[in-house]
């Protein structure tokens, strides 16, 4: 095998180029079986074999700088890197990430994980490399998707200005992870389909040439420099900006690539290169479904279909029949997505809701303050987007929703610990960040049916409020617990003498289980569904002091989450309680398998039983100690 | 005075069209006057009458909407909606709001504050209306400078889907507070200077039409649309965008900016009115020193200087003048502005460090980033951003500079309340949002010679580090206190026997009045200045656990901030302790004079010192009631 050849940075070099395609099968075949079963992102990473072959082919690492947008596409990279035995362990708890890190290898010059920052990174590596006077080369390599995010917009204007040598490659597969919308797709796709383009610009200028006066039309071209510029250069988008375009090449085709990068690497500005690439290349199915197959569970390479049904709907799901039944109610409720209707559970929604449905592309911080717009405008705005990803639009959500009290819903999807995308992805600092801010109510449901009566209520609620709940399957235990939802008051659970559990959203199911434990040893735990961490329910706190021990317990860090807030009240409400905080500690959580990470951190219904026990066992030497 | 006749909106279409100048001249005239005595945004306002006066000449108020972008420019909108006699009261405590207010008027459409929000807001608005099938013009007026913004570009990238009007009149005056920066600015100023081109392209097609095979060249062009639109149309940028471009059109020409309203009107998809206006416009002395009066505090109209000179550095002096010490010892040192390097301090910087200087346009995600990426290439970024604009950047900071623990300080100005730009401009989030951030160091300083310190501690810190000071004058207080900068250590500044004050920042000096006024009541008061929120000196809470009350003073919200983190180690560390905290109330702090402001919310020194003597009052109360 060819891959047998490549066990370190830059042995692709040795190659014979006559062995560049079937290394590139080989590689295909190895990604597809080791995806297949471990899960991960598929299709970006087929789509870009043959891109990151030829940036290897024409750099060398680490010394030239390859910063990978997203980061989910880096797998070839790795492969050609000298990680190829880590695969087994991919995105596996202490295994090879399914991101870059810097902290695996040097050749992986800066972490990346959400969209859109690696041309910020990449001016950023640009400025220091002339500031140390030194010579080498750095690429950053953008998807079309990442394109649609602001932030890759105020790095291309800054880019602009640099007089030294940048490189961005632009990866279009025409698809974020659904399919792209707004003025920039329809503008690439533009350029994709100017085939002949180059053909009659050339043909155009000999015709003009030719002919009496042609020479006077086109020197007049050329004194308007910019208006020929836009006659002769079909990415005159970015050559507007100030930024060389090359391009479009076919991103399939390695010694293309290689000719234009060689190109570039000449050039003594910011240069755009624009590479066409086709998402799930090489396996049939990705091909036929992008979406599916962009970040995938295990799946039988055969069919192409997940090796294990789910079992149990996932909150996602719930969310999604929800929704439907919402808008088919009040005609004022909308949904928007940053670039993940499948993701977010908005599929069915936008099928049967298209003119209400939003799909704004990676766009967090538009998604946010439009949905204010259309709030400030009478409609019911309803923004899916995960935990981690909502982290963009903290001042938006200050500034535009909450200072004005718009009626805007948050549906803050994968909240909490969400495994194998590891630590750009953990959803666990919006219970702190949304709770900061002023006018707003936050709430986790415990169960499934909870997400339905609090996303009812927050549709008939006048002001913004956010519910968060986590990856995976919806709990489907305590049915019979559905209290009607009012604000700011929690559910008691269960009665109890000498624990207090309160518990947010999906802590509520392992604190049924840590009461089961310490029922076995013959300790007493109440347990409280919180249900709302803003505003907090301080009777829910008085009454659990009438329990020695309180333990809080949520799926956030401590640094501003419910655990703080209980605490803050419990001194004047609680003064004869111990409190203890079950969450997240300070400290960003790696990938691999949820349940194993929550072991790991100490909140699993274990680590938090065996911790009461400790503490009580404490509490009791102490009393014991004061009767001596 | 035809002002006098502008009592309510829509009331300027009742003059005759001879008036206008003449209003616009009585606009000016108040304008400046208000301001000189006020303060407020100056050159802002004067550039934009026109275009204002136009603007509600072409709608019917307040069903058609019209946003502005940051909003400071809204004063002749304020003055043409009936609010002329609140100027008297602009930007002071519970008077007028130097920014568009829904609450103030209908005619406000949409709060505004921060950059680049408004034409997702007005999207927004556009598509609520739709979908109420209602009719109205919805038009967001954006400035050349909100253009660098991301978020700006998100809401371009969405408008061109549109297929019902939506107008965004891009009101050019060719900078933002500062020069602007990058592509989109050197692209606009392209367009400007287009003066001829218009008649190029007429002429040009007539030759061609004239010539043999001219036919032939001219349908070629056509039969590649996009590249003859390339040819024949100035803003192409926007074109790509599938936003229909008209313009430039002169921002002083009343009529001239009618016509093409009127025209826009008429388009059924997003349209853009390129209109320039001269910034300070009527107004010599704003005109020649646009960043001076962009914001500005009361000044002499004749000589257009301040009135009163400032007496002391303020803290912002103060980390210029360390900036430029740190940049001369260590040629690692660099500094990053968004679009403020006079509001921040960095102009000296910028003119003795060029090279190592970078105003990244009003785009502080990317200044995050990009700060993250020279980081990770070896240099040490200073971004100096105010703390509330800093909240634009909270996933930035987790994500690009906090997981890889590089080496970046954030310079927070304008930390706390900051009096007359209102509740979009306070920054009191700031240590609850960083504080939350694992790897993150926060620190704020008591005095001028401690801001000095700190920074040149986080310059030798390998990691991130944040310092947050406030706007305005530099404590000088208290020069005697200097202790060595060691990392989570606070500095004890008074012993004490009854209360024990933990104060952050700008809360040492209020501190150290609260314990004056103790003194006199016979009340001994300890004093710790907390250096450090993250990591949190334990000791200090430990020390302070000998008194049986402990006060924590921070200018932020309780929520996340210094007071909850003081209060979950107190438990064990000060058990016998009763806490307090003086923060900022979970709500928005509106514009007014700082020290009027801090009186409302409780966290002067008078408020804080009644508190506490209630607070030992009810101590010795209920000690005497368990005694009896």
């Amino acid at each position: 095998m060819i891959l047998d050849k490549i066990r370190q940075p830059n042995d692709i070099k040795k190659l014979n180029p006559d062995e560049y395609a079937l290394l590139a099968q080989e590689i295909r075949t190895f990604l597809i079986r080791t995806i297949s079963e471990n899960g991960g992102h598929l299709g970006s990473n087929l789509g870009a074999v043959e891109l990151t072959m030829a940036l290897h082919l024409s750099l060398n690492l680490p010394e030239d700088k390859i910063i990978f947008d997203v980061g989910h596409q880096s797998y070839t990279h790795k492969l050609l890197t000298g990680r190829r035995d880590d695969f087994v362990h991919l995105r596996k708890f202490h295994g090879l990430s399914g991101f870059p890190k810097h902290r695996e290898s040097d050749c992986d010059a800066f972490d990346t994980g959400h969209s859109s920052t690696s041309l910020s990174a990449g001016l950023g590596l640009v400025k220091a490399r002339d500031l140390k006077h030194e010579n080498h080369t750095v690429i950053s390599v953008i998807g079309d998707g990442a394109l649609t995010g602001g932030m890759a917009y105020e790095a291309l204007n800054n880019a602009s200005k640099l007089t030294t040598n940048f490189i961005m490659i632009l990866n279009d597969n025409n698809r974020s992870i659904s399919e792209n919308v707004g003025g920039i797709s329809r503008y690439l796709q533009n350029i994709r389909t100017a085939e002949g383009y180059q053909d009659f610009k050339l043909r155009l200028q000999k015709m003009l040439l030719r002919m009496p006066q042609g020479k006077a039309v086109v020197d007049g071209l050329k004194r308007y420099k910019s208006s020929i510029k836009q006659l002769f250069v079909p990415g005159m988008f970015f050559e507007d900006m100030g930024i060389t375009y090359l391009g479009p090449v076919d991103g399939h085709d390695i010694r293309a690539m290689m000719k234009l990068i060689k190109e570039a690497k000449r050039i003594n500005h910011a240069v755009l290169i624009h590479v066409r690439t086709k998402k799930g290349r090489g396996y049939a199915p990705a091909e036929r479904h992008p979406a599916r197959f962009h970040g995938t569970d295990p799946f039988d390479i055969e069919t192409g279909l997940p090796r294990k049904n789910k079992e149990k709907p996932g909150y996602t799901d719930v969310f999604s029949t929800v929704m439907i039944r919402l808008a088919a109610k009040n005609p004022r409720v909308c949904a928007i997505s940053a670039a993940m209707p499948d993701g977010t559970g908005l599929t069915r929604f936008s099928k049967l809701y298209p003119d209400r449905f939003f799909d704004v592309g990676i766009a967090e911080e538009h998604a946010v303050t439009f949905a204010a717009g259309l709030s400030a405008g009478g409609m019911i705005p309803v923004v899916a987007i995960y935990s981690s990803f909502l982290q963009r639009a903290y001042d938006q959500i200050i500034h535009d929703v909450c200072i004005q009290k718009l009626h805007v819903i948050f549906a803050v999807d994968r909240a909490g610990i969400v495994g194998a995308d590891g630590e750009t992805h953990q959803g666990i600092f919006d219970l702190s960040f949304l709770s900061s801010i002023p006018n707003m109510v936050v709430a986790a449901p415990k169960n499934k049916w909870e997400l339905s009566d609090l996303l009812k209520f927050a549709a008939a609620f006048d002001g913004p409020m956010a519910v968060r709940y986590p990856r995976g399957e919806a709990c489907d235990d305590l049915e019979e617990y559905r209290e009607k939802v009012v604000l700011g008051k929690s559910e008691k659970i269960y009665e109890g003498r000498d624990v207090a559990l309160l518990a947010v959203g999906s802590m509520v199911k392992t604190a049924i289980k840590v009461r089961e434990n310490l029922e076995k040893e013959g300790i007493s735990a109440g347990l409280f569904n919180a249900r709302f961490v803003k505003p907090l329910d301080e009777d829910m706190v008085r009454e659990a002091g009438s329990c020695p021990l309180i333990v809080t317990m949520e799926e956030n860090v401590l640094s501003g989450g419910f655990g703080e807030k209980v605490r803050g009240c419990a001194d004047v409400l609680a003064p004869d309680s111990r409190i203890i905080h079950v969450a997240i500690p300070d400290a960003y959580v790696e990938h691999g398998n949820v349940e194993l990470l929550k072991q790991e951190i100490g909140i699993d219904d274990k680590s938090v039983t065996e911790r009461i026990i400790k503490e009580l066992k404490e509490q009791g030497r102490n009393k014991a100690d004061k009767e001596k």
